[in-house]
């Protein structure tokens, strides 16, 4: 997940004071309607060690009323704090409804820290993140909002930053002898954090992950995701009024405010940040000499590698998402052309109908799954429930929400069992979608490819965009990864499509067939 | 929680023609109206061998319309099914969302069969929970409604209803060889079943638990919960009109039969049940001097008790609730009397005032939590939630429901970190109750004790005896069991409390400490 982030994101001087005024007039709103409306708010800052988790405190509490927050800054756990339940010291600090609660480091301490130094076993871990999920769910349900950010910075910027702390010019007591060094042990680190995040990176409490290298763009982003999702609480609250407080006062006499209005607003910085796909260049190209050439040796290779799987028992599941026109089809095509057809299974997903849509979104898909040492293809996948059911309509915010917890465990399960998988995105530009569309009007036998949905699908570009920039970030696990496919030119996006089928299965084979259990 | 049952529960064949008829015609009727309604109804029969589970599905599917309805046989999963992820096979079955699918037996194997056999680790068993409460909270999500009934019956009956399949009166080729021949390994099985129990009862998917060593009570009250568990969540359908589905058809064109006419219904033989607190020998006396005697012997337990486990860094928490004017004051007095009072605290709990009203329920029971080597003495506890909240209606019925899982999440934690836990419940007949009340409005010393709210509870008795049979049945766990007290004679109250106690601590000391999780 961490990977698609956009490291170089950043803010001007002149862009940060512009910013910063209206953000903290939004902060001191919110902090007043949550106030009135009986709504809790934990923020929790969690990332590398020199991210700014502190700077980000200061900078939110600065605006708001100091009766109403209370920075923790949460230390290893105690001796004597560890002869406690995990959960006791955080009950301990937990502020009232009333109070925001902003928490430089929190729980994830029990699931990065043992994780990062070898201390914790597997079942120690799952038992961990289960008891945080329950923590979390449990404070959601008694009317907190919890706000998770992880602030990510590379390398380069922490050792500078370390640098800049020992040299003395900020404050050197603040690297201590307990310091993890974690630019010594920072792949590990990193694996960590990623199996961290996508445990816990639940539709109650989503985790927001920040590029964090500039301290002004980090600053302006978690504040606006913050408001953001305040705003989301309190209108959801306004929505169905029977998630008033149950228990106690607090919300007995709920007076709103009127949520936001839409002058006031502050950009939110993170959903303008379009990385992953604005990361991809789109220019790659393939003459026709060089791609038939390499053609040739993937698909030779593929079939090679089919009957390698067939011989060791592994399935392969690979899924192809992309624009209308972006070519799925043909790069289908090149993929299964010197597959063995015995062993192959494409499968081309349309909307649910019959007995599809009297089952949950996952049923035709686990129908779907590949027998032993088969591969499956699908032409749209079960993404389509974060797509186009999300940037329709079709499913509720509440549903296509949870959705992206449920992919994981669905595709965790698959890898588990040995499952190899794979999910590419075929990425256009607009002009060159616009380009094929005119083509496929014109060519009579390309006509049938062409309808009014594919243009009504185009006015809704910004919000598609925006849906995959999320389902990317929070679906892209190391054992199942997305690929962005630029497919402006076909030459080039089929021969990276199979030879990235090839590199990847060829690694995985390699893995040891996990099975994590044996049922019987 | 299995022990709180009532085998001896039991309906006559008169008794049980009367009630075969409308219950029938209740079956029916809710079929039609979850058709209707677009929700999906999903029954599981678990419980012993020969405990009924396909005779019950017979009964269920009677009087439905075939069209809407599935039996499943569930076995052992195949070689082939065992190669796919666990999930599988049951996605394959899982029906739309018109039918109604009778499953014996279910995802519940890879919990039960497993641990019986020794041959599931930790981490598999709690891997296996965990996938399957995802599921489920999946299925209710995606508009399932499961229903869950455990069949209990004992190992007589067991070993009866087996001879009597092997001599042929019935069909004998259903004893197979694959039988696994529960009795021989009984208390295996039987501590498998309690922990599976424990671990996935929970809001959306509740266990029902059916004494059922009498096939035709066994029947009827199956069918009576079925009936109301969709009754309710027709209801709740209908309450909140967006829990529509989202997705498909089925859902879109719904139009309302009005839930259950009043003059149709059934009544729920479960609920009439009152096992637990009608188990109990209410005649139960102590003599003056035998009480004397035996108070003093375990007053001089508890004192050398308590300092074993301070000695031993045990903290002990201990639970009293019961009717008004059972005595829980004079049991606690008798109890802390002899302790040393630098190592117990007694927490009296009230209406939660102030802060304790702006946070979570549980957050001022963690906040209480004893160090290591303490008692902490509870005069009323955390189970108000599901008590006086409940009655009273201060809790939604959501939030009381979801308490449970959270009270045995709370007290597993507090257990697998070293913590002796115990709850009583002390039990008054209505008519002692009312003789104490009088007395205390007579006798001018006591008067403080009486007050008008103690004269409306007493009003609320039968919603309230509803109440603490479930919280019995659903938080009676083996590490933290529920003890109900015979309180009309003090004496003997008070002497069982002490002497259940010093059983319990002594019993729990030598238990390893089992820490499942150093967390640095």
């Amino acid at each position: 997940m961490l990977e698609t982030l956009d490291l170089s994101a950043s803010l001007d001087k002149e862009a940060f004071k512009q910013q910063k005024e209206p953000v903290q007039r939004e902060l001191s709103r919110v902090q007043r309607q949550a106030w009135k409306a009986g709504l809790g708010v934990l923020v929790l800052f969690e990332g590398w060690e020199f991210s700014g988790k502190v700077p980000c405190a200061r900078f939110l509490a600065g605006p708001l009323d100091p009766r109403g927050y209370k920075v923790e800054v949460l230390y290893p756990p105690t001796r004597q704090e560890n002869r406690y339940p995990f959960a006791y010291r955080y009950w301990c600090r937990l502020p009232p409804r009333q109070v925001i609660g902003l928490w430089v480091r929190s729980w994830y301490y029990h699931l990065l820290d043992p994780q990062v130094h070898k201390k914790a076993s597997a079942l120690e871990h799952r038992t961990a993140v289960e008891e945080i999920c329950q923590t979390e769910s449990m404070l959601s349900n008694e009317n907190y909002l919890i706000v998770k950010f992880w602030l990510e910075i590379d390398k380069k910027e922490q050792r500078r930053r370390r640098r800049e702390f020992l040299e003395g010019k900020r404050k050197r007591f603040r690297v201590g002898p307990d310091d993890p060094e974690q630019h010594k042990h920072h792949k590990r680190f990193r694996q960590a954090a990623e199996a961290m995040l996508a445990g816990t990176d639940t539709a109650f409490a989503p985790w927001h992950l920040i590029p964090a290298n500039d301290e002004r763009f980090t600053q302006i982003a978690v504040a606006t995701t913050l408001i953001r999702r305040i705003d989301e609480a309190l209108a959801r609250r306004g929505a169905t009024a029977d998630t008033a407080v149950t228990n106690g006062t607090a919300g007995t006499a709920v007076t709103h405010d009127p949520p936001a209005a839409v002058e006031e607003k502050v950009p939110d910085l993170l959903e303008q940040t379009r990385s992953v796909l604005q990361s991809v260049d789109m220019n790659q190209k393939l003459d026709d000499e060089e791609y038939a050439g390499r053609l040739r040796q993937a698909q030779a290779n593929l079939a090679d590698l089919q009957y390698r799987c067939f011989d060791q028992r592994r399935p392969v599941v690979l899924g192809f998402e992309g624009w209308d026109a972006a070519g799925k089809g043909g790069v289908i095509k090149r993929l299964t052309v010197e597959l063995d057809p015995r062993h192959f299974t494409v499968h081309s997903i349309a909307a649910p109908r019959g007995e599809e849509a009297e089952h949950p979104y996952l049923w035709r898909f686990w129908k779907r799954v590949p027998p032993e040492g088969h591969w499956a293809i699908f032409d749209r996948t079960w993404y389509g429930r974060v797509l186009v059911e999300r940037v329709e309509g079709f499913a509720k915010e509440r549903d296509w929400r949870r959705a992206y917890g449920e992919i994981r465990d669905f595709e965790t399960a698959l890898s588990e069992n040995g499952f190899i998988l794979l999910k590419f995105w075929l990425h256009l530009s607009p002009e060159e979608q616009l380009r094929r569309f005119h083509e496929r009007q014109e060519v009579q036998y390309k006509n049938y490819k062409i309808t009014p949905e594919d243009w009504r699908n185009r006015e809704k570009w910004p919000q598609y965009e925006q849906a995959v920039e999320e389902l990317v970030r929070r679906t892209s696990l190391p054992f199942a990864p997305w690929v962005v496919v630029p497919a402006n030119d076909k030459n080039f996006a089929r021969v990276m499509v199979l030879e990235t089928i090839v590199k990847h299965v060829e690694e995985d084979l390699k893995r040891k067939r996990s099975r994590l259990r044996k049922r019987f």
